[in-house]
């Protein structure tokens, strides 16, 4: 039976980025950038006005200028006013390279084509030319999660379509004669089956493309069968990973072709995940109970999306305890909570959790927290994974 | 000119929640929940087992027991076996309400049909009826974000098409003749459309409906024109919110039948924000700058995008400032920074930002630090909008 961090171990190990693709902008959010990206310009490419106004010649004072004409956003730099003269210019205008300061519209007044500034200290610097980045300059390195802002930063330089790493394509089985669909009302003896809503939603989540999905029985063959020329990236088999013999997910995939690297782990719920590989493809067989699917996909399944987009696995956080530390086990337990910040402080509140089938709590938590065997004053490692709030 | 705290009250007072529906369970992910979920049934709804092993009677002692029968899951409860009887159970197996006790199938030997039962301590509790809820009892209530363990309690009590708010339906129209599309060349005056991707991404990650977006000249008449007829809950105007005579966005509002509320905001960047209503229609006028945009639609539209599906608006935390404390300026400045957790605390590291149209910085940005005037023994509020990381 390996520990946690054994099994991230195999996992790093294991797990190989997918190749790159180049992919439009509009998809792009939430990939990782697969190249490093340049100012394809100097940024701004042209010195240009932050202000609605006027340009004056450098080092104009307070007095009366006479407008000789005006720069439109979008048109070529005007010639730079001569003394006494002014120019009128938008936000976003071209401006001349050098010789101007700017007097905002709100300084001045104008009366026929003569602009009174009425304020000293009115003058305002230029945008200048490159006063960002010079043109070639690397703006985003290879590797970097993309967010609306590295979108902004992208469609600036022209990056329409920039090489970063595919959505992991995913199949899903969940096996267990005593499913029902969510839809369908329950006999004595069936549950619904809520695992497949969960890691669709989970999936969702973290971009990835579930492309395939079925319902079997437990029978092993019905699986193989169920699963045999899929194509996918990542095989996740549901339920059925404990010792009984109608838990057969290491058999399933063995007759699939995978290699189990790991079939036991030190960990409270999800002890009996199962992690195994064919080639570069992975799967996961997932603990049936609906909180073990939901750990053991934040603990592992995440990170081998992680790394099958080439991601630096998320990293845990030391937050503060601030409930009752919760009953630690003989194996370490991952702790659905709550976590708040309060006086820039991270506070962390252990939610009521019964066992592994006990999912009333689930819906607060935005953390797992780890709670070892150890104490460590007061501090506990935790995977954040929701919305922080205070 | 409001102060951020008076647009927020107007914000607040004029925008109301849309009609809730039902939608199904594979779409509400990131939805607002419009209704409270009771459970369906006891939760279990049948007492069942959590291992796999063996079912004897109450009290019993290690020794030998004959194997009578099996419970498999997805099939009726056994009998109770009777004194030094013991029926197999798989985890999930539907069990007698009472009278018994498991051993692991781990703590025990098969011979024939002969079940040793070897370690004393081995009894395990039986995962009772109604032990983690009774029939009835609300679990979920209206309110409340949907994340996936909510998702899953939705499918485990059947419901498969909950009652939540609407994705909100935006059209969004950038105004400029400066701009041109991110796959073209921009000639000289001329800059990319920015605005246009960094708003859809935004949006995204709010579970928005971009349903419509165009491009056209400054001119109020081509915006009116564009924006005519349009259906959508929510209007964005990008760029043109400053004095010039090429920025008519509260023209155009106005034309189109809206009120504006506020048209100058006290917040550097921002500061020619625009927010108006017409009937139960919102709008904002953004500033033409990409950091601009960024801010506004953090601090506005993201509030009025809550407003709309009734939830609460995201909330501010209290963090300690890691780096050097921004210059302040007159207006309380928005400041992008990376938001880290360290030990329990919650660090801001300010990021160089020269100037709101510099986007080299934002890329790393979680963060946004409210840079008032007064300084607050090392704690400044920050709306964190990306990952936490150490």
């Amino acid at each position: 039976m390996l520990s946690v961090d054994e099994v991230w171990a195999v996992i790093d190990r294991e797990v190989l980025a997918l190749p790159s693709a180049r992919v439009p902008l509009e998809q792009v959010c939430g990939r990782r950038l697969a190249e490093n990206i340049c100012a394809d310009s100097d940024l701004p490419a042209f010195s240009r006005s932050a202000i609605d106004g006027y340009a004056l010649p450098a080092g104009s004072q307070p007095g009366r200028y006479r407008l000789v004409g005006e720069s439109k956003p979008g048109g070529p730099a005007p010639l730079a006013p001569r003394q006494g003269e002014a120019v009128k210019v938008f936000t976003g205008s071209a401006l001349p390279e050098s010789g101007i300061e700017l007097v905002m519209v709100e300084d001045t007044t104008l009366v026929g084509d003569e602009v009174i500034v009425d304020v000293s200290s009115s003058a305002k610097p230029v945008r200048a030319r490159a006063s960002q980045a010079k043109a070639g300059e690397v703006l985003l390195s290879g590797g970097s999660l993309i967010g609306p802002g590295t979108i902004a930063l992208l469609a600036t330089v022209g990056a329409s379509a920039p090489r970063v790493s595919p959505a992991v394509k995913v199949a899903h089985l969940s096996t267990g004669s005593e499913l029902v669909s969510v839809s369908q009302n329950p006999g004595l003896g069936f549950i619904r089956d809520s695992n497949t809503p969960l890691l669709a939603a989970l999936l969702a989540e973290a971009g990835a493309d579930l492309s395939f999905h079925a319902r079997v029985s437990e029978r092993v063959d019905d699986a193989v069968a169920g699963l045999e020329g899929i194509e996918a990236d990542l095989f996740l088999i549901s339920g059925g990973a404990s010792v009984g013999q109608y838990d057969g997910t290491a058999e399933i995939l063995q007759r699939l072709g995978f290699v189990i690297h790991s079939a036991k782990v030190k960990s409270r719920p999800g002890k009996p995940l199962i992690f195994a590989t064919r080639g570069s493809q992975v799967a996961f067989g997932l603990p049936g109970n609906p909180l073990s699917h939901f750990v053991c996909f934040h603990l592992f399944v995440r990170r081998a999306l992680d790394r099958l987009t080439g991601l630096l696995p998320r990293k845990m956080i030391a937050v503060l305890l601030a409930g009752q530390r919760p009953e630690p086990d003989l194996r370490e337990t991952w702790w659905p909570a709550k976590i708040r910040a309060e006086a820039g402080c991270l506070l962390a509140d252990p939610l009521p959790w019964r066992d592994s089938s006990d999912l009333t709590g689930l819906p607060q938590a935005n953390a797992l927290l780890r709670i070892g065997s150890r104490r460590t004053n007061g501090l506990v490692e935790a995977f954040l994974f929701g919305h922080l709030e205070p």
